[in-house]
């Protein structure tokens, strides 16, 4: 990738890449059922920016110092796309946040019916891990990371990670009283993902266990940091920038971290996660961390 | 196992060792939500034939003829059987088949709720891919035959496998009118997973190229079979014996192998499946072909 770019510019031509990518990524030899196979596709192709997948190929760029080792990472950057597109589609549907709009779009399930919304959700959680090995039959990395990376993501996109951080949500929805079970709640509803995102990547780019560690610290940090942007967001950002309405966590009586540390504190908080993330990155000594350390910037400068 | 009993009896023994592993499988260590827990060993402790993790066992040790590859097979049993889990629990749902019981026990969507089997149904089927590693962590197997199972079972369980087959029954309801639509289904819906089962235990014993090749050709017919089997136990077998109604597909205007062919042609083609399903193992010259012979005879033969 071009080193001179700004942050901003840096994350939208990996978002191009990833998509255009996304778009082969259902190999179309394969006999799936249209409707099956549009239904993926919609949700694949609605937009988002694309953040966990960038992560994938900025941690892999850190760790190698080198731009060519993206082509060996993108199988596992789409992967991470699929899973977190997935969540998305069963979250929206009725039986859980009931959502008929997402970035300005009708809800897999307004459009394809709730039967295959949940069918499609399926199929792109699996196809997550027919695109690991991919990167492996390719030649760019070996079988032994791509089944650690396997081994990963289905412990952080599982029951102990993002799937039990969903149901701590859903359990929890005006029950939380504490910081601490709002911290679990993004920790790993969240964080976790992004936490792999770094972590794959870094094992792609030849990362020891020790500079892993710290990505991994890095992940949790800027996820946590991320989310609680999002409540801030939610509460004093732009409708027109955000593309949804504000202020819908009120509405809803959602428990956040505004609600329950203020907003000043809140914007603190962000700010001393954000910090503990650059040090992670700083303390790994990798051969080009400044894209990892802006992007930690960029999330908490963000408007939308 | 046993090389004298009958193939009812080794079927019983080789559940027996699965469910106790099952049990297992979840690691006690890991923070998850206990509402979800539970929900997770509901439907996995629901007991069921475990054909599949047993044709796993099986077919590793037919291929390397001894008894002592059913330890490295087993993380892999236990992954299709997360797989076979999770399929049930969100087709049970209401927006699927809408359904209150299985195997006499309530599904898990009335026990748990309607969000929770959809996570539980997805924490189950993410778990799955964190089970086949650990067979290679165990050292019973290398990283790249591991490395290809998950690849195998990503595609076999996904879009063009057995979610491609779910979406294709629930389209085409009513509206199936030939053998070929309803057999494009029942390969996909059902066979895959079997396959899949057949062909992974095979990798495992170090199987060559042919020889996945006809196990998978086994599973298929098999899979097929068994399915013939039950549309016909569902017209004309024992309610007690089966533990569900009988004639619940007529009821249901569910189109079938003996509505569309009769009864008569029905058992014909089960045999038929079931006779090329046994060439296939005849032709691949295994150490120890005995079981899996004896279990497609097994499956024509069930009355439940």
């Amino acid at each position: 990738m071009n080193e001179k770019v700004a942050i901003k510019t840096y994350l939208s031509q990996c978002a191009e890449l990833i998509e255009a990518t996304l778009k082969q990524s259902l190999p179309s030899s394969w006999d799936i059922p249209e409707q099956l196979r549009k239904a993926m596709l919609y949700s694949l192709e609605a937009g988002g920016k694309r953040l966990r997948p960038a992560l994938v190929l900025s941690a892999a760029e850190a760790v190698q110092g080198n731009a060519a080792v993206i082509n060996a990472a993108m199988p596992v950057a789409c992967a991470v796309e699929f899973i977190h597109t997935y969540s998305l589609v069963h979250d929206d549907l009725p039986a859980m946040d009931n959502d008929d709009y997402r970035r300005g779009k009708l809800t897999n399930h307004k459009v394809f019916g709730e039967a295959m919304a949940i069918l499609a959700g399926d199929a792109l959680l699996t196809h997550a891990f027919h695109l690991i090995p991919q990167a492996a039959r390719q030649g760019g990395i070996g079988a032994e990371i791509a089944l650690a990376i396997v081994e990963d993501l289905a412990k952080l996109a599982g029951a102990p990670g993002m799937v039990g951080g969903q149901v701590a949500d859903m359990l929890g929805e005006q029950g939380i009283t504490s910081i601490l079970e709002l911290e679990y709640i993004h920790l790993h509803k969240t964080s976790d993902l992004i936490a792999f995102s770094v972590t794959a990547g870094g094992r792609i780019g030849g990362a020891t266990e020790k500079q892993l560690d710290l990505l991994a610290r890095y992940g949790r940090n800027i996820g946590l940091a991320f989310q609680i942007q999002d409540d801030i967001l939610d509460l004093i950002g732009d409708e027109k920038k955000l593309g949804k309405k504000t202020n819908s966590d009120l509405e809803q009586n959602k428990v956040t971290y505004p609600f329950l540390i203020g907003i000043e504190e809140s914007k603190a908080q962000v700010e001393r996660l954000t910090q503990e993330a650059k040090s992670s990155i700083l303390e790994a000594d990798f051969k080009e961390p400044g894209r990892l350390l802006e992007i930690a910037d960029y999330l908490v400068q963000r408007d939308h």
